[in-house]
């Protein structure tokens, strides 16, 4: 069994910009000893998520030198809990490190859940995706936040990533609604509508303001959009309100265009208008989900994914190694659904 | 019986600035006759609110020479609908005319409630104040948008209006919160206190800017906001988005501020506050509750009312001439409490 693993450590800040290899190093550490109600276990694949762009700012509070944290998915070497066995599949919040102990005490105090039930390892990609923390948010903020009734317009941005082509997904082919997308560039957007199902799709790159992409909204949503589940903020958010119809509703999940601004503009919002159209801006995050013992929102992705009703894209990067790599293609672009780094 | 009655005619729009005695007429009208299902009604007091200012603009759609529709609460002189019988007391959206036939149509169209079961005739000013619009809307804000748990900070602005002193006092009374007044002016500053039990109250005239009124809040609220009930808009909305605590809410129910602007200034937001936060922010109109056959929100305002809870102040008008002086001091300031014209 190995005695070391991998970690992915931050080495050096990066406040406005995209961050990238030049932050990171990747360092080789000693696993501890295994204590009682521990685990040791092994990491199959490491995410890269957008929101961990606040990690490496320098206001974050995180020390330079210690290994980044995010969602991991792999296998349990070895159980010391009664809640685990070894070979068990899991996702977790964990450092990034490839092999680790994680002790009682983290166990008690980190997000975790069971995947042997849903997928086997060769599926473990999944666990990081539709059945991790991106299938979770897409969850909570459709079903829950927006709230969809059936024959509804649904306007979904980044809507070719990990969580926006389940949101856009399970809006489609769940609840029937009318799904517009925005992604950057015609492939993207072909992507969009012929793997993820949507109506329509907005190459927001084409549009260079506010007014311009609200024309493309309202060209491709005549009248209206009821829904908006916003992942990427500025001119995105305010062209959503320009053509949000009455009763309609906005989840802030992410805020991507912000997230490399040392100082990133307002939005323009006039509060009014929420009044006599009844509408609601809600900001959510999946951790209330996915810490929910009963697991509704894992178990309805599991549902909706073997019922063939959601299709995964990845975006595959291999080694520890580039993690760095990966991490700095969810800013540029670069990557198309869910960016999966295979760290076995 | 009276065969005519008068109307508050609208005479001339009003797109930015004050409305007030240049843009209506009073007129006197001849009542129809009174035909199956319909009512014979007579107006004792008519409401002056800030919705209304919509209705004086050119693009509301509201043609020249006739008469302003709002909120009135009067007696019922003759019935030929099983519904209601003569003496009833009634609150209702009507036609700003003292004495008028109310058709079955219309009836079936508009928004009425029963007032006699709780208050006698001298008492008939509450039926457009603390039990009409104004504590209907109270209620809806505060319990159903907001949704207070004991002990949370409420930020209320118009806090002195007719309105906003309900929300303090519901907050302060019922839901045991701390209460933050925003009022300009010490005179009504020292009314929310003294009169609504505000435990703090901030003159919003001593801020020139968002930055000023937001450091005012914050030492008026040093852990922040948890809910704010937004009537002004402008540098409020910006002000208690600054102070507004994770899981904070925002009940969007007036912007009076924008209201006299041709051209109003948006608010600035950084949408993805909204998320790690945990925020909501969501616009309402009464009418739902108001409709609701349950009178849900009636009943709890009434029965905090006989209970002591809720203290009324009101800035009398005598006479339907008086109603655009009184409906201009609701833009001036000039007002304090619910501005109620009494017309009978």
């Amino acid at each position: 069994m190995a005695k070391e693993g991998k970690s992915i450590v931050l080495s050096a800040y990066c406040d406005s910009g995209y961050p990238g290899p030049e932050h990171f190093t990747i360092e080789t550490v000693p696993v501890d000893d295994l204590a009682d109600g521990g685990l040791l276990v092994q990491a199959l694949v490491m995410s890269a998520d957008p929101y961990l762009r606040a990690s490496v700012k320098s206001n974050s509070g995180k020390p330079l030198g210690t290994p980044m944290s995010g969602f991991i998915a792999g296998k349990v070497l070895e159980s010391k809990n009664a809640a685990w066995k070894a070979g068990d599949l899991f996702g977790a919040s964990l450092p990034f490190t490839t092999v680790q102990v994680v002790t009682a005490d983290q166990l008690s105090k980190t997000v975790s859940w069971k995947l042997s039930e849903f997928i086997t390892e060769d599926q473990i990609s999944l666990g990081i995706g539709v059945l991790g923390m991106p299938g979770v948010t897409a969850y909570a903020g459709l079903v829950d936040v927006l709230r969809p009734n059936e024959g509804e317009t649904l306007f979904v941005s980044a809507a070719s990533g990990a969580v926006g082509s389940l949101v856009g997904q399970i809006g489609k082919h769940v609840y029937k609604l009318k799904t517009i997308a925005s992604a950057g560039g015609p492939k993207k957007c072909a992507l969009c509508k012929d793997a993820f199902g949507y109506d329509e799709a907005i190459d927001y790159k084409t549009a260079s303001n506010t007014a311009e992409l609200t024309a493309l909204l309202k060209a491709a949503a005549p009248d209206g959009i009821d829904m908006y589940f916003e992942n990427v903020g500025s001119m995105h958010f305010e062209a959503a309100l320009a053509a949000l119809r009455a009763k309609g509703r906005i989840a802030v999940c992410g805020s991507i265009s912000a997230y490399s601004d040392a100082a990133p503009q307002p939005c323009a919002i006039h509060p009014g208008q929420l009044i006599y159209k009844l509408q609601r801006i809600e900001g959510f995050m999946c951790a209330p989900w996915l810490g929910d013992p009963k697991g509704k929102a894992l178990r309805a992705m599991a549902a909706w994914w073997k019922e063939g009703k959601l299709k995964v894209q990845e975006t595959d990067y291999h080694g520890v190694e580039r993690w760095p790599e990966a991490f700095n293609a969810l800013f540029t672009g670069a990557n198309v659904g869910k960016v999966v780094v295979h760290v076995a």
